[in-house]
């Protein structure tokens, strides 16, 4: 029987390249040999979008045609939304007795989020939370694994802890512990040379982003900023125009050519950027394709995961039914 | 149209004596001229029993037999069971947004009950988020009315405060605005002479106690402790014989004699208490005996409470249906 693999994505905006290389692309090639499920969390959106909740809503669509474009199957994958699931509550609120506020306040991500946020001295409660939250998406659907990066390994860490605890208290083997797995990590910098990719950041290329947009974007790209004259020797270390080569160009050869040949000083920007452009070009227009289609089936795709939250009901009230009986509170 | 009223109780044990006169009673007035609801909150209850879940399920019936035999009209009055609402969960979460984990630290009866649980240090986050859980049981029925004691004030304040916030965020009257009504308040003092009545204290006297039993706790009752012989002069100040006799003796000028005597020195414990018998277990035993009716007829009271639960269901279900349209996230 294949393994239940489960990923998913916060509806608070498009998907970029970045998102595409750490782990659309992944699910393109997992839906082939695994169960896949991938969770819409729109709730999670909420906790701190809650004064904005368009946003969120609009999101939802546009996730639903990045995934069309990237190739996601939804035949094959099982795309469900968090808030048509609300046995993901009452998992989460039978799993809030087998961790303390403590174990979540040295959450690394929630730590991390809380500075980032500014929330420290006023942190919503939703926003608190949201950890265990997270830990009921995974053992709704009995997912085994979850791809992540090392970031979030403490939350399947945390994920597996909560079902082992809640196995142990009742003597039954009533939870799935998932299994975190690490892909091959590709972290994406963004045009301006930050470390991380972002719309918050303002320096990413979305997956449908037109021609026009690319083109822009591509040219605005971090160089080596002690390069004055074409003719300079520049560096091709922290210079994302390079980085980008070596991610989206796969003539390796053309790559090592213009790098040496940069660092030379017989390379302008210009004629790296322009490659580079038609490279990324020629990535991204079938996914830019293959979006425009989405756009006009956006009810057909949405139809879809409303079916896929179904398919999660059932598994999921499953799950509940058995964790009630564990704790003699089924009826 | 009448008002909506909730109260509820925790099932971790039998209803006592202080429980009749805080609330119970209360409540079979209440049912005749409101529109009543009454929560088992079990959920709640599974928040610092989750290692003993067998106790909670004997309580509940336990409680179902209690009301029943202080004339809760199952007809009347719409019992619901928490787990078997789940949409309360739904809602809490929705709700979690709107608090901040400063704000729950600063609750009150959190505080004196992490304090009295010696949980500081340690407290699972089920029991911390349990005042919002909390307001969500209130706004799941749409309760205009929740009588309280003075304690609980602040619990009923911060489902107002909720609900307001919630409610101004959307710029939509979703959420029903609950108001706390104060009853009298009847502290009903242990056995013990301590202040509060309960089974940690063992110092209850249970509505289901045999006469045997509760023959045993009056002549147990905590009187003068500077009394030695019958003819001392006594105290009836903080003297649980008559704290209790004020309370249930209904024939007011013979409290008044036998407290005059007691100070003079002119009537024994043992008289006092023979009377205070005679006295408590006139009023029990009509309730005792409805009590091992109760008993017999304990399944068909849990389906009554599981049909009540079937209708706060329906409730709660158009309250979460407005909650998610405000929100923007209803398909």
């Amino acid at each position: 029987m294949k393994k239940r693999v489960l990923t998913g994505d916060r509806p608070t905006g498009r998907l970029h390249i970045g998102h595409f290389l750490g782990s659309l692309r992944n699910r393109v090639e997992m839906q082939e040999t695994h169960d896949q499920f991938v969770l819409i969390a729109n709730v999670q959106a909420l906790t701190d979008n809650f004064d904005d909740p368009g946003r969120v809503k609009d999101s939802i669509l546009e996730l639903l045609c990045d995934y069309y474009a990237v190739g996601i199957d939804f035949d094959k994958t099982t795309v469900f939304i968090q808030s048509e699931v609300p046995q993901i509550h009452e998992i989460f609120v039978y799993l809030a007795n087998f961790v303390t506020i403590q174990q979540v306040s040295h959450n690394p991500t929630i730590k991390t989020e809380l500075k980032q946020k500014r929330m420290e001295k006023s942190t919503p409660l939703g926003f608190f939370m949201y950890p265990v939250h997270q830990a009921a998406d995974i053992l709704c659907v009995r997912a085994d694994l979850v791809p992540v990066g090392k970031d979030q390994a403490p939350m399947v860490e945390g994920t597996r802890d909560l079902a082992k605890k809640f196995n142990e208290m009742y003597g039954k083997a009533v939870l799935t512990e998932p299994e975190a797995v690490y892909g091959v990590e590709k972290n994406v910098p963004g045009v301006d040379g930050n470390e991380k990719m972002g719309k918050s950041l303002n320096n990413a290329i979305y997956l449908g982003d037109s021609r026009d947009e690319l083109r822009k974007k591509v040219f605005l790209v971090y160089t080596d900023p002690n390069r004055i004259h074409a003719d300079d020797p520049g560096s091709v270390e922290g210079n994302i125009a390079f980085t980008y080569h070596d991610l989206f160009n796969s003539d390796k050869s053309e790559v090592e050519d213009l790098k040496s040949r940069y660092r030379a000083g017989k390379v302008g920007d210009v004629v790296v950027k322009e490659r580079l452009f038609e490279v990324m070009d020629e990535f991204l227009s079938p996914i830019r394709e293959k979006r425009r289609e989405a756009e006009e089936r956006k009810q057909e795709l949405l139809e879809k995961a409303l079916e896929g939250s179904k398919k999660v009901r059932e598994i999921a009230d499953e799950v509940v039914g058995e964790m009630k009986e564990a704790m003699k509170i089924k009826f």
